[in-house]
This record gives structure tokens, sequence and C-alpha cells, in this order.
């Protein structure tokens, strides 16, 4: 009913380059001209090279490995696609890091996550696409319009290819029971919920306890990222005492650098499936290691999106 | 360190009249004198009848049984004192019902709870304060301070006095699973987690599935907020028919009217524990209800925010 | 001098489903789907239940019988619709009741109309079209654009067909003076202003006296809304103690409930000419009463709204 | 109950430092010590030339003889003191000029007291007090709290002492017969309503009808400011041609020039009473213009507010 | 790329209808129907009077020889503008007077151009367009982008055709000196800069010293703006002092009155080049004065701007 | 006048711990107990570890060597303190490195120092402390107010001490000068001012041209900042060839790393004064650095600022 659109321009920050290019490549488009320069001491400069004025834009910049210069570079993006008049400027974050800091659980600490949706909504974001947010919650940070995606289906289909039997789905703790749910009824496994104990902040993670039944079944531990792989690692010994069969893993976000790699190496899991949210070639050089692309399910999104259709569609058969 | 406060001054709205005259008996002050005039075809008109000029003003209203009335008094209230020149205005919602309303989990719904928490801070809401919200994340929904307190605490105490050895703690589903993680481990119990299904948004839930163990064990259901009885009753049929012995539940917000209340005679409930942050007179003389106050508590916590002293002790002993 | 635009997508909330699908049957087009649940103990549940991504949508929602919960069910919509990508949000408003709430005219009571402008603002709200505003500054309690519309014309002509000679229009009390000097203008009529006394906020309202002179002439009482008819009835009977002849009156918005029909019952007021802002059924079959629809005004302005078209030339002929 | 503050710091700007002096005067402090410099090009510049930290500062100025410098020169003193981190500004306005424009009763107009107040919010204002607003909903257009004041009590302490028997309060036209409603009360005095016509935006008014007997009696005429004296003197000429006997007149505020002065001197007015909130002296010295002051009464309500005391009780006796 | 818009809506407040009327002319559209009426105390009432419904609107107003009037207006033109449901509303002014108070450089002064700014942005402008702000750090005062233009390639090719060899720029301050830089480069010139030093905020300035060579040069000194003549002509004197040859001029925006006039005609300045940014009759008619329209200029930014074609290409060959 | 306060409450991120403790020593007042954790992948989590309700709290946190991370940090601190309902919080960066993008001076590039404005007060900052800002305007970036100081005096005060006769302050390039002659006034000295060219955003500087006489002279190069140390030995290369004596430097902020110290020791520099605002421990072993420390102004203007007492004197004698 809405006229066809000119083509999307769509612009990368330094975290996203290659992800983007994908897109890019499913709408065949050319990726926007445009400039980072890193000055010695760390401050980040970026520059358009391509005029914007009056048009719908996208930028791609995951929130990942190095998550403050990214985010500070997003907004940088952002403010100067508005100076330079674009009719709207969307963020595209694949992954968003400081989804984590999503709640106020212990007394004076920060919520990063409305922190970062507010000063990307003051520099002057008008929607924001993103994937497999920490809760789902975090949409009501922001007042502009979040369209959040989901990796499960993606995940399940390669998980199905694997002819896993007698599968339980397992939950590394009593958070992501919710989500473990969709994944079993995906699948059509049980499901287990591990509970976890973590020292103060410290990135290792112990398992103590497990609900739902593990012994002789196959397993696929499943959560939303891993950084450390402290908690899948955890989990896959603790399953693996408990007499679990095969141990298959996935997760949306991988942000795991040296240390995480060499701690899935020596981990009980056979498998990690991951997506390519986060750029990280060590990651993918991993033998264990197998990624699947949500590049195409985020241009079909931006399709519909530059092109005014709508994408609820999309989540049919999502849970 | 600081000063003393003058004593602190407390209005209250129509849903939370003697809530407010408990803490103020607690406090040793008058509750502030106002009211609040429904005109035949609803609208409400709120009058503020002693000076507030300077003052740090709270006013305790529930947003439970008639949440539209309800909210939009307590918007009415917060204006008033504002534009009557206070100081600072602190709304109490012993529960706020619309934070159920906290996500978007189908397309082209609304958060309604960041509607609310947007609503309140445009009419000049200073801090909030408020107890068991349905996600932890609402408070980010906030950009004013939000004091968040728990009933556990308060409620386990009572469940300790009942003597339930093999004690079993259900959450009724995979969503509240890490709150009833919390009772188990101040209980030292175990936990099971039950999956539910609703038909659309139909209030009639179904158990369907249980993960942990509840044959002859005595079982605890937990869950935040009970409107129809029907989850707590689905639970406790479920996890009967699964052998479990005495079966006692507890609430924080009880919202049942006469219908939910007939479920609750209907159910293999022996007990229900709730709270009085909904005013409920029928409740309260069902046979088998008990109510304990969590208004020494936010008492308690008014008098140390009155005074800037830290409440963060409160928190001792609590997950 | 614009492109055509596609047709305009409508929704309606539960007040004005009706109103709604005149405005659709006058344009042509269909209602929008959309659904609104009512929980149990009073929260509401808003549901787009078609795409309106890139649309500019309207909501027509009259904030009359019920206002509280129809007020926050048009916010709920405005919130759906945004984040699920509308392009503009239009509320339409037939009758606003807090638009009494224009002033503080006391010490210590909220400007009511003011704090719903800014929830309406906040909750992304980008037009209002309303009808007979209580006071015409309530527009510039919005910083968006409020189209504003009178049924004053629509309303005199169904009074000339009426074929009162030797008319005067007379104005309950002195604030509402500077309107009916509108429609004696148009009415050819002469004027006169009553005095009214009410007790302080109770709704039986009291004539004291009137400037202006009414003995054997016939009448028309004007108001822009009633609710318990009290107002109309005191007048009514003043003037018949002054020897008026025949009486007639009009409102633009009818708010009455059973006890203010019977009132108009005995009353000496022998019609009642009203609008459909309210949905009203029971006020429809009363005797006394007759309806003139505003629904082909509000389509005009619609029509023309959506098409970028100038409204002013509406407003030809009107004061 | 609250603590005694030090002295009210009070500024004044270029239009009201004799005003402000008065005030200061009454308080018995000192007027701050400020500046405002005027470039040949009209450009204005303030300094505030002692230091303001951590106080709360009042400015008076009114908006009247030269409105647009004015303003401009309020919102530069606002400024200066908050980025010079007075705790708060309050700004006095005993006239304020674009009050008139409070709605939007033709197409494509500002509704300039809208403007006015968000620019006064944007600028840092945390409070206002002001004296016979146009309408009373012009403190709906402000967020923040507005002090609002009455002449009417002092302006009719003076009229009783003229001894005017027989008393018909005029209202020049319908806008102003709610107020004059008030005056009527006070003084135990009958009503008339005018209505007046102005073609165009000219400030030539002529007063067509009344309604409410004048004839033998003597007249008030009543009104909230006058800057050509068109309305009261056309008034005054109507009701002299209907039998009124003595013709006084009252008004708020009073910003007639030189031509306005000799329209005066020519109606059949034979005293008109006006406050001080403009500074004017050339009407101080015209022979039939009286002036009290209200300086006395805005000096009691900033003692008031300085002092977080209650200001409600200066209203008593007032309608 | 982007289909072919309706022509500009163009309207001009009180101080650009020459200048605007110019604009219209080189884009072939009429000048908006509107008009601004001043009562005779001082306040604007400005009307548009052609439909503007979903348009992109520009307002030329200068902020110049009345600057607070002017201002207010441009105010009043965008409030009305939205309210009559503009699409969007562009403030062009060609200077903007208050860009001098830009920071705070003394204690207790107000940052007067980021009030205006804010001032702008609460009143709905959409973007900016101005030419030579006094800094360019005043573009980030706006949220919204802003357009900057600068005379500097139309004044030099003017500058160009009088054949000056051997020439200096001259920078009056230190302040100027990085324009000046560019100036000198276009020129092929050489540069020196003087020091200037002004009583308090006295206009009167008096030059102190100089660094650089002017000796036997043709001189070129150059500035944003020029109100009282003053720094120009002390400088005209010092370099006229150390053998300067021929001394010529010119400034961006000129704001002289009579008096300044005066000061140009007895200086050793036998030519000031002056654009037309503000409309200044007699400075036109002053011999030593030759003006070069910029209206060109901004007709071609805006035909671009308004067709969403880049603008970056007319800054080629600018510093 | 105003009571004495509690002493400050100072916390410190982790780039200015050092510079914090300098702070508390003179005021007698121990640091905040806080922490930042990072973790593996870079995202920080800040815990403020004592109460700090109704306090007003300073955070000390220079934005230097890691800016993006230390923004960041400086952010979570205040969204941290102001939900644990901090009276105020006022951010202390004594260096603010995105100070120097100040401008849009190439098309489609970020004002990114207003960025960081807008973000900090969106976390919540109630004032800024912050020295040498790369411009003046950026003070008008911010609606909070900021307190901004300089170093050159106790700079001067050093130089002083080198006994350098015949000085000429040297002024890297044309926008500096203004502060040069601030440099060159305090010290009785000449001044010369640089023609510095740059490729692109290389941040190796050429130094073209000069004007104002070094040879035979002392020199005093003076900038706000050197990361590179480029701009300072390129400076000094070409003064050296113009017959300039000893050559010494000074800048506010040093952000030196290993190849700047390099460069700086191949250069014709001497001496290069800097202070303490950037922890900078390899600089300071640096043979030809001298810090002067500037936690004396500082404490001082904490302690007056604290305390509710002008700061202005602390500004006399400076230009």
């Amino acid at each position: 009913m809405q006229p066809e659109q000119p083509p999307a321009k769509i612009f990368a920050g330094r975290s996203s380059r290659a992800f983007a290019e994908k897109i890019c490549s499913f709408l065949g488009v050319s990726l926007g001209d445009s400039e980072t320069i890193r000055f010695s001491e760390g401050t980040l400069f970026v520059k358009i090279k391509e005029p914007v004025r009056g048009e719908d834009v996208y930028v791609v910049q995951t929130i990942g490995r190095a998550p403050n210069d990214e985010f500070m570079e997003l907004q940088f993006y952002i403010d100067a696609l508005k100076r330079a008049s674009a009719n709207s400027v969307t963020a595209i974050m694949p992954y968003f890091a400081y989804a984590k800091g999503d709640k106020k659980d212990e007394p004076r600490v920060s919520i990063r996550a409305r922190v970062c949706a507010d000063n990307l909504e003051v520099a002057g974001v008008d929607r924001v696409i993103t994937m497999d947010l920490h809760s789902p919650q975090i949409q009501g940070f922001f007042r502009k319009p979040v369209d959040h995606f989901y990796a499960m289906q993606t995940l399940c289909d390669e998980v199905k290819k694997l002819g896993l039997d007698n599968l339980v789905v397992v939950s590394p703790d009593a958070g992501f029971t919710k989500d473990a749910r969709k994944y079993a009824k995906e699948l059509s496994a049980g499901i287990a919920v591990g509970e976890k104990v973590r020292r103060d902040h410290n990135e290792q993670a112990e398992m103590m306890d497990m609900i739902g039944d593990v012994t002789d079944r196959n397993a696929l531990i499943v959560d939303d990222f891993t950084i450390s792989c402290g908690t899948l690692a955890a989990t896959a010994d603790f399953i693996k005492g408990r007499g679990a069969k095969r141990i298959v893993a996935c997760v949306s976000h991988c942000v795991m650098g040296p240390e995480a790699l060499a701690r899935l190496t020596n981990s009980p899991i056979e498998l990690l499936l991951i997506t390519d949210t986060v750029e990280n070639p060590e990651a993918l050089e991993h033998p264990k290691i197998r990624m699947v692309s949500v590049a195409p399910m985020f241009s079909k999104a931006i399709h519909k999106i530059h092109n005014k259709e709508s994408i609820s569609e999309m989540f049919d058969g999502q849970p």
C-alpha cells in the first residue's frame, strides 16, 4: 500500500563492518561510505562521507568486544547523521552488551542499560533493531520503537540437523528458564534448570544443583551469551557428572576471548553453536564452534522496515 | 550526620487509607488531610486540605482493585502537591498492578508499565516506593529513584511458624523460578517449577508439566500476585495429583474478588498467606487466608528515607 | 498540491466504537482491527491486530462515562501504535471530560487537563482532534497541534427548525456568557445570563439571579455539557418563574445517567438537543432528548487532515 | 515548623526597579545588585553583581510597556542566576502582557502565552508569581508552580471609600463577566454585561449592546487591563447614554500611553483606579487616575513563600 | 534520487521582508501571506494567512536591529506554523545578533545564545539556517540541524575586483585571527592581528598593539559584524599610524546606526563591504559602503535543502 | 550566611583516584568507598559502597587516556548515585578530552562535546567542574551550571620562577591566540602566532609561517593540551630556525604516550610544564617535564561550592 522506497542507506561502525557487508550483499546495496578515526589517546572521530539529507539511514554497530568505544562511536554516528539532516536514523545493535545491566539488584548500582537507552535517544536515534536482549523488559527502557529479534529459530534449525534423540534442554540458571522452555518446545525436548552461584562479580560460576532429569540423555545447554565460557563449562561438568550423554551448547552472542576458548577446549561440550552478531575471528577458528549467520534475518527485517511492511510474520512459529 | 527532619507528611488516596493509617500509627504522625471527590460520571477531583509548601510529602496509593481510577487519582495528588509547592513528592504504591505490562511479547501491544512510569514522572513525582514489582527491570522504566522492597522475609517468617518439614517450594511457571529459589534458600527447601499454559489472555491457567520432585513432600506454592486464583489452584491440583502432602501458598499481592475466593475454597490449598498491600476485606474474611502486614516494613523505610538514612541494611539477609 | 494519501487507518477504543463506525462509513474505510481486554481486577490490555508500520493512524476514544478507564485505554493505544512504528498517531476525543479541570481556582488542587495533556504527549500522541473543550485555553496545554471543532453550527441548524420566535439564549452562568453570545448571534436572539451557586463540589446547582430579560420569550438554555442535568433544570425552573414561554436546551456533550434523566423528565425543559460525542443509549431513548450527529463533521475533518488540506474553511460562518 | 530562612535575595530587571524597591522596603532587605546593559542595536546583557550560589532568588520584572525587551531580559536574568548556581529562581511578573495570547481563536495563530511559559521553563525558572492573568487557565501553561494573586480586594477597598450607592458593576464584554460577578459580590452591587465589537485586531472597540440595568445607577466599569482606554471609554459612553450616574472604572494593569490618557480625559469616566504593576509615571500624573499599590500584597506573599508558609489564607474572603 | 518536492513555502517576519522577497524571486515562488501586528504597548501578534498543513515551511527573520522584538516574533511564527500543522519549520536567521552571547567569560552572566537556541527548539523549530555565527561552536547549542553559511567567498570575490596588491588582512583582535587567516589564504595575502581593549561593556574600543607587518601595504580589515564602527575605526587609525596605504574593510553583518555611519565617514577606511543580511537602508546610502548580496547563496541553499540535496558542495573552495 | 555543610562526599572513578586522593587530603576527608569492575569483554560495573542518600556528592573522573571507558564509567557513577538518592551529583572532569569536538567544521560530523554534555545531563548530573575546556563556548553545551577553572595562573607562577627575560609567548596557531594574549599579559611578554597545517585528521602538524618576532628572544610555547607533542615540537623547530633562544612550553593537560615523549626528547624544547589533570606516570618521569599540581585549586573550589560560597574571587587577577 506504501510507495516503494529508495534503497536503504546502510552504514557500519568499526565493530560490525563485516556483518553489515553481509546485510548489504543480501539487500543488493553498497555499504555507505563513512570513516572512524581513533586518535592516539583514544578519542573517536566519525565522518559520514556521502550525503544523507532526507534519507532513512541505518547504522550497524554491535556493542560487544570493546563496548565503551563501540557505544560512543555509535552515538557519534547518530549525532553526525542527524545533524547532516538524515530523515531518520535506525541503530542496529546485533548484540548489546550493556543489556546485562538491566536491574538494580544490589544497593547503589547503575541500571546501565537504561543509561545507554537514554544516551541513544538524546543523541537522536529514531529506532533500534537488536537481537536476544538479556531481558525483554529492556524494550521498555526505550521510548522509541525497538524491533527485537530472536536467534532461537535459526539455532534450533541447526540443532535439529544434529539428530540428538532423548534430548533435554538445560538452562544453566533460573533466570533463563523461560527461554529454555521455548527451545524445549521447539525441539520437543525436556528441560532441566541449574542453580549457579557466583562469588561477587567474579566471572567464575559454580554449579550447585539442578532440577529436572539429565541422566542418560543428550543435553543442549542454552544461554543468551557467553563471555568467559564459565557458566557453560560448569553446567557441562555438572550434567556430565549426573550422567548426561552428548553435550551440545548454543548461545546467541559469543564474546569469548582466548582464555574462554581454552575453557571450551577443556570442557565436555562437544559443539558450541553461535551466531555472527559479534565479530570474533578467533572463535570461528575453534574446532568446537560452529557459527550460523543471522545476517539473513536482519536483512529481511531491514528490508521490511524500510519498506514500511509489517515484520510480525517473522515471529510466526516463534514462542 | 544529617539534621533531624520535621515529621513526614503522609497523604493517602482512596485505595490505601487504611494502610496509610497503619503507617502513620507506626510513625506517630497524623494522616494528612485531603479529599477525593468522584463525580457522578466518574471524573475525580483531588484536594489537599493542609499546607505542604516546602515539605517532603508522601502519597500512599496502591494500584490494585480499580487500577485506572487509582492511577489517575495518584497523578492528580502528585500534580496538586507539586503545584502547591511541596519540596518533593514520593509516591508509595504498595502494589502496582500495571507492572504486569512490562514487555512487548507479542506484536503491537503497549508496554503499559513504562507508560505509567512516564505518566508519574511528567506529573512530577520525585521518588517511588513499591514492593515486589512483577520484574525487577521495572525500576529501569523510571529515571527517578525507586525504592523497591520485598515481602519474602515477612512471608517466610510466617511460613516457618507452620513447621512444614520436607518442604518443596513450587514456582507455578518458569518466569518466577528465580524468585522461588530465594524462598527455597530462605526456607532450606527444594524447588519445583511448573509449566503453565494460558489460552490467549484468558485468566484460566492450566498446568501442563513440572520439573522437580513434589511427591510425599509438603509444598509451598509461591507467586507475586493472584487475581483469579487460577494459577494457584491449577498448580495445587497438579501437585496434589503428583502426591504432594500439605499444600500452602503465599503471594505478595492479593487482588482476589468473589469468584477467585470461591476457587480458593474449592482448591486443595489449605492456607494462603498474603500481605495487606491491597485493601481487600472480603479476602480477609476467607477462612483459608491469613494476612501478614508489611506496614511495619514500609513505616521503617519511610522513616529512614525521610531522615536521609541508608535503607540498604533493610535488605540484609535478603537474597 | 499534496499527493493523494492512502486511506486513513482508524481505530476505536471501547468508548467510541459506534461513533468511529459512523466516521468509517462516511469515509468508506473499515474500522481498524484492535482489541481491548479488561482483566477481572480492572487492568486493561490493548492489542492492535493489523499492521500500522509507517501509517498515519487515528484512534477514536471519547473520555466520558468511565473517564479513567477510557483515558488509560487511550494511552495504551497510543503507546502500542507508536511502538508498532506508526508514522503518526492522532487521538480523536470527541468529548474530553477532564477539560473541566482547567484551572487552579482553589488552593492545592490539580490542573487535571494539563496532567492529561502531558500524559498523552509523553505516550507519544502527535495530534489531538476534539470538540467544544470546556475552555479554549486548553489547546495551550498541549504542545502538539489540537484541531478544535464546535457543535454550535450543527445544533443551531436543528434549533432553527423549531421555529422559536422572540428567542432569548440563556447562559446558566457567567462563565458560558461568551459562548452564549455566539449562539445568540447565530440565532438572531437576545441573551440572558444566570448566576448559579454550587455548595462546594456538590453537583446540585441553584440559580440565584439573572440579568437580561426572559419574560414572555421563548428560551434556549445552552451549555457545553451536562452530567446531572442540575444546572439545566435549575435554570429552567428559574426562567419559568420569570415567565419564560417554551424552554428548549442544547448541550454539546451529554453524559447523563439515570438520575439525571429523571431530573430532565421533571423539569420544564421540553426538548434537549445533544450530539453523539458520548455513547449514551439510555439518553437516546428519553422522549425529551433529540440527538444530532457530529460524525459528519469529524469525518470531513479527518479526511482533510489526512490529505493535508486546510480545515480553516470548516470554521467559516462560525464565530 | 520550617527553620527560619536567610532573608530573601531580590533582584529587579529594568521594568520593575521601583516596584521591587517598594517590596524590598517592606521586607527590610536591600535590592540585589545587578545591571542590564542595552547595546546600541538593542541586544541586552545582564550581569548579577553579587553572589547567589545556593540562594533562593527572586527576580521582579513586569512584562508591560516594552514587552519583548522585558521578556528577553527576564530570561537572561533567570539563565544567569541558574548558571551562577542559585538554588532556585522565582520570576515575579506583576503584569504579564502576553497572557492575552492564551488561545487559538482563529486559524494559524500562536498561543503566545504558552510560548512564553515554555521559554521561562527552559531558561530554568522554578516558580512564577503574578497577578490577574488574563485567564486563570494560564497557570496550566506552566508545569512549575504559579502563585497567582488578585488586585480585586485591594481595588474594592478603595472603591468602598467612594461611597457609591445603588452601584452596578459593568463588565465591558462577556469574557469578563465571571470576574465582574466577583466585584459585584464584594461590593454588594448589581451587574451589567456589555457586548463589544472590535474590527479585526484594531484596538478601537465599539459598544453594541448591554444586558442588565444601568439607568440612574452609579457604575463601576471593571477590566483586567487597559492599553488604549478604548474599551473603557466606549463602555462609559454607552452607559452614559443609558442614563448611568457617576461612572468610575478600575483595572488591575494600566499600560496606557499618551493617546490613551487623552482618551480618558475626554471620557465620562470620572475616576480610574489602577495598581502599580506597570511603571507608568505619565499615568500617575493624570488627574482622573488614582493608584493603589499592590506592593504590600506581593511583599507578604514573598515573605510567606520564602519562609515556606502557606499563602492560602491570603485568598480568604476572595471569591 | 528523491522525488521532486512541491515548491518551498517561504514566509518572512517584519525584519526580513525585502531579503525574503529576493530569495523568492530567485526561487520563482511567491512570498507566503502572513501578517504581524504590533499593538500600541508593544506586544506582537502573528497570523499566517494561507494553509500550511503538511508543508515544509521556511521563515526568514534576521535578528538584528530590534533583536528582542524580532526574536519574539520569530518564535510566534514558529509556534503558529507548528500549531497549524506544518510538517516542518526552518528558521532562516541571516544574522543572529545574540550569537555574541556565546560564553560565560565573567561571573554570573547568561549564555544568551543558548537561551535563544533553547527557546527556538521549545517553540518547535526543526532546522536553522544562518550565516557567519560569532563562533562556530554555536551550532552545538542546538540539538536540531543548523546549516551554517559563510559570506567570505562572496566578499572576497568583491575584494579581488579592487586590485589591491601587497595586501595584508588585518584581524582587529585575537579572537578573529582564525577567520582572518581564511581571508588571507583566499586572497593570497599576509596577516596582522591587533590587540583591542574595551572598557567594561562600553562599545568604544581602543587599539593597543599589533603583531604582523602593515607598513606600506594595502590593508583589508575583516570582522564578522559591526554595530558602532568603533573597532573598525580604531583599527584603521592604528594601521594608518603604522603606515598602511589604502584601507578597505569588510564585515558580514552591518547593524550600524547614524552615529556609527558618522564614525565611518571620519575614519581612514575608504570602502566598507557589507552583505544584506540586515536591512539597513541608511547604510546603503553611505558613500563609503558597498553591499554584496548573499540572497543568491541563501536561495541556492534553500533550494537544495528543500529538495533533500546535499549542500556540502556549496562549501567547496571554502576553508 | 549559609549554615555550615557536612563534609563533602567525594568519589573517584578509575582515571582519577590519585588526583581525588590529593583533593581529599587538602579537604581533610576520606575518599568515598566505591568500586569499578571491568569484565573481561570490557563492560564496566560501578558500585557505590557507602550510603549517599540526601548527600551532595562529587565524582572525580578525568576523561583522558581511555576516554570512552572513562566517560561511560562516569555516567554509571552518576546514575548509581542518583538512583541511590544522592541529593545532587557534581561531575569533576579535570580534563575533558571530547571538548575538542566542539564544532561542525566539515560536513557530516558529530559535535561530540554536545553529545557528551547531553549524555551527562540525561544521566542526572547536576553540575560540572572542569578546567581549560578547548573553547569557552562548551559551557553553553550544558544547561546545568559549569564551574570552569584555568591553569594559567598556576602555570605562570612556575614560569616566572624560570627568570626568562625578553620573553615572547608563542601560540602555535590562530585558534589559541586569544589565550596566548592572556599568558603574555600575565608575564609582561610579547606574542607570536604560528600557522599550522594538518593533513586531514593526521596528528602530525607542520608549521608554515608565523607573525610576531621571536628572534633572539626566549620563547614560551603555550597550548591547552598535547597528545602527540607534534604541534609543540613543530613550533619549537620553527622558532628555533627563526633564532629563538631558550624554548620552554606549557600545556594544561598532558595526554602524551611513549611516542609523544620520544618526540619531546628530540625537540629543542628544554622544559615542558604540565598539570596533574591527567594521571600520566610515564610523563612525570621524563627529564624535560615538570608538573605543577592544580589539586589545591580544585580543592578550594569544591570547598567553596560545597559551602555555597562564591567562587568568583578565585578568578581575580585572571583575564
